[in-house]
């Protein structure tokens, strides 16, 4: 192996510039959701594969990597699937283990197991890579991090308004106001108040998937979907109306959160006119009334809020309010919603829980496509002692450490390398003060201190340059 | 699978409890490694297969745990191992990813493949889950985290002085000066040389197992080992005199770090007249006596440093200094040394590195025994708005995000639940202050705050309250 190693397709390292942007973002958002009283907790990477297989359906479970067992595995491989060389069929005898690939279905086997510890309602965060064998392409990793928050045993909206209110937090802190996004809501009985309005519920399912895809195939490829299904004509139109992407309850672009409401409240009053008569249609409406209302009374700092009817987030285990967060050109930065039953397949029915997700991945890419990084000052080195040599180095040692016991990250060139090679360190590392000690500073006690983003020189005792660095 | 639901043999869930007191772990080393000027860097859980294989051994390619490749792995696996039901010789072919077991090999295979990126020398921090197929028992885990600092591309024993610092930083901090631990050191050259000495350097090896067997077998157990590798009982004897394991250099309890850098500058002298011919041996002694020189001038806040020629580590890849830190009665709880040519298997020659491990789990442990851990504070909610009804609720809301706003960790029970469980969800959350807003209150504008730990109650407006928090 002297071939130039490699990684897996899929994953990456990060380098010291790229883990301190990544921890500037974790750091964001932990900060906000410790904030409002979440928990962190932490899963293994590993779980059974028994615990992952069939909760998020077939094409879930391809996404799964799953861990060869250890020692002699074929002992107890599948005889049957072996021969047939079926490896479908035999991935369960050979692989009792599998990695995480997503951090939701670990928390709702978390709460199962540990729910007499546990005082609910629960509100916990979890930051954690996690693994799915998707086809890498820009933006899409094997290996990615998942921001988490969930509130698991209460039906309150108040939980939703929270949420709400963590988006609008975490982006305004992140995108300093120099950045427009928008979060999308909607809920789930909306949607189906709107096919049962229609009376089209058998199909629910088939027709969410095609709304979704709305944004790829347009109006045209939606109504191709629907008649395909058999649907009339007329109920496709009403359907395409009532959800506002044909000309009835068409959305009006406004540019103040005043006006966004106003509209959102228009909107769902239009909507409970159409399908106030049904169960579901009505109960969502009136959630997200209260949502809405509690967030124009609290008021939002930089989130653009906007009522979608189309908004379905694929089929996954929505119930309730759903959330999707969006930057121009960008994939979705931020999703959720109310679930009702994730615990269910563990043996614990009827607990509700609400949560988000950031994709710390793609807000990454945003933040460096829009330069809105800081400049990470104090977190690396601070101060380089130059090495001239033994004497001078017997000398300065005692002063890095003065340094280093006053919190200030510093070092010293280790060997009595050439004065270039040392100054060129200082520079790749972006380290700001370089400190110069030959006999006259050490006959006066005064160091010669060169700030490297300027350039100047001056003198300065320890001390001084303590105070200097903590200052900074 | 209604069945309770489990995680696998060996690996752990961490409560919010848990995960307040390893952030604690975890943020005091990486504030140490920082103000010493390392760069923290990441790399992927999984690595190629051929990237780990090989590089610590057979022991040590039996505890890799494997990822089966996605889709249909069987149309690939090698033929011959699947017909002969060879479990070691399939692998190969059905899994080309792995889980890393440490973070030093996928650290060499980072250097290399970044060398042009990187300015030598480097000094990075990786703190990251690492997993190993072991047999799982108490203190040992399959899942567990170890916090890497290495600098690679400098042969200056300051670097050493460095990390020796390190240990003395992070557990003076940890320990708070109530717990002795002891840093024992030793250099593979030494024992080169004391070996060499007798005349038995082909034995090398063998010999540094028996002896690194020392604390389990004793004495006798040794020379039991040394006679059956045909070892005459006179070199024995004096194999066991050099490395001060029996009479002659016999190490001496002293209490003060004065004295003990006095023992070890002697031990020294006496191994130099005994081994000073050996070229191996004199330059190890050299190695040593500049770190205990330097370590001496700079002082140690709470370490006790002790030179032990038995120290070996394993046969490892370890070719000059040797660091194992020990507290009484627990496993070793940090470790490292340094090694020439890590990243020799990847391409890149000569390039000389040395590095310590803390490793978090069992400092976890033994802070836990030792009942070190500061209270968290501010970590959990600090406030909680007790819910009395909407009209209350609503009253509250501002408030709560006023105090958000002040960054104060807060929230609003989220149900017009009884009293009583109210109060029990903020005593077991842990929860400082609890906020009472009925009518009276809220024509006062004085929010009734309880006191969870002292009991006691008073009026405070919003403003009061923020202040008493912030000076929490």
């Amino acid at each position: 192996m002297s071939n130039k190693p490699s990684i897996p397709k899929g994953t990456r390292d990060f380098s010291p510039i790229e883990m301190a942007r990544r921890n500037y973002i974790f750091d964001t958002i932990k900060k906000v959701y410790k904030k409002y009283g979440f928990q962190q907790i932490e899963t293994p990477a590993m779980e059974n594969l028994n615990t992952l297989v069939g909760t998020g359906g077939d094409e879930s479970d391809k996404l799964i990597f799953k861990i060869l067992n250890s020692g002699d595995y074929l002992a107890k491989a599948d005889e049957k699937a072996l021969q047939e060389k079926n490896s479908n069929g035999l991935t369960k005898s050979i692989a009792e283990k599998a990695l995480h690939y997503d951090l939701t279905v670990p928390f709702a086997r978390y709460v199962v197991q540990n729910q007499n510890d546990i005082t609910f309602p629960f509100r916990r965060f979890q930051i954690q890579p996690v693994w799915r064998a998707d086809r890498p392409q820009k933006g899409r990793y094997r290996e990615f991090y998942q921001c988490d928050a969930d509130i698991i045993g209460s039906d309150s909206l108040l939980n939703e308004v929270d949420l709400i209110k963590i988006i609008d937090d975490v982006f305004t802190e992140l995108f300093q106001g120099k950045l427009n996004y928008t979060v999308s809501i909607n809920n789930r009985k909306i949607l189906q108040g709107i096919v049962e309005s229609v009376g089209e519920q058998d199909k629910f399912e088939q027709i969410v998937v095609a709304i979704d895809k709305y944004d790829k195939i347009g109006l045209e490829g939606v109504f191709k979907e629907l008649k395909d299904m058999n649907i009339p004509e007329e109920n496709s139109l009403t359907l395409m109306d009532l959800l506002a992407i044909r000309e009835g309850g068409k959305i009006i672009e406004v540019n103040n959160n005043k006006d966004l409401f106003k509209l959102m409240f228009n909107q769902l009053g239009f909507l409970s006119q159409k399908i106030g008569n049904t169960i579901n249609g009505q109960k969502g409406i009136e959630e997200l009334e209260f949502v809405f209302e509690k967030l124009e009374k609290l008021g939002l700092k930089t989130a653009n809020v906007k009522f979608d009817p189309t908004l379905a987030r694929g089929l996954g285990y929505y119930t309730g309010t759903i959330i999707e967060v969006k930057v121009d050109n960008f994939p979705s930065i931020c999703g959720g919603g109310r679930y009702d039953d994730l615990t269910g397949k563990f043996g614990l029915k009827d607990v509700s829980g609400v949560g988000i997700s950031f994709g710390a991945d793609r807000i990454y890419d945003v933040l460096l496509d829009n330069n809105l990084y800081p400049k990470f000052e104090g977190d690396s080195t601070q101060v380089l002692f130059v090495n001239f040599g033994e004497k001078e180095q017997d000398y300065c040692l005692p002063l890095l450490f003065q340094l280093r016991d006053a919190g200030i990250n510093s070092e010293i060139y280790p060997d009595n390398a050439k004065m270039q090679k040392q100054m060129k360190f200082a520079n790749n590392k972006n380290i700001n003060y370089v400190v110069m000690v030959g006999s006259d500073e050490m006959a006066s006690g005064k160091l010669t201190v060169k700030n490297m983003l300027t350039g100047t020189q001056e003198a300065l005792t320890i001390s001084e340059l303590i105070e200097k660095c903590m200052n900074l």
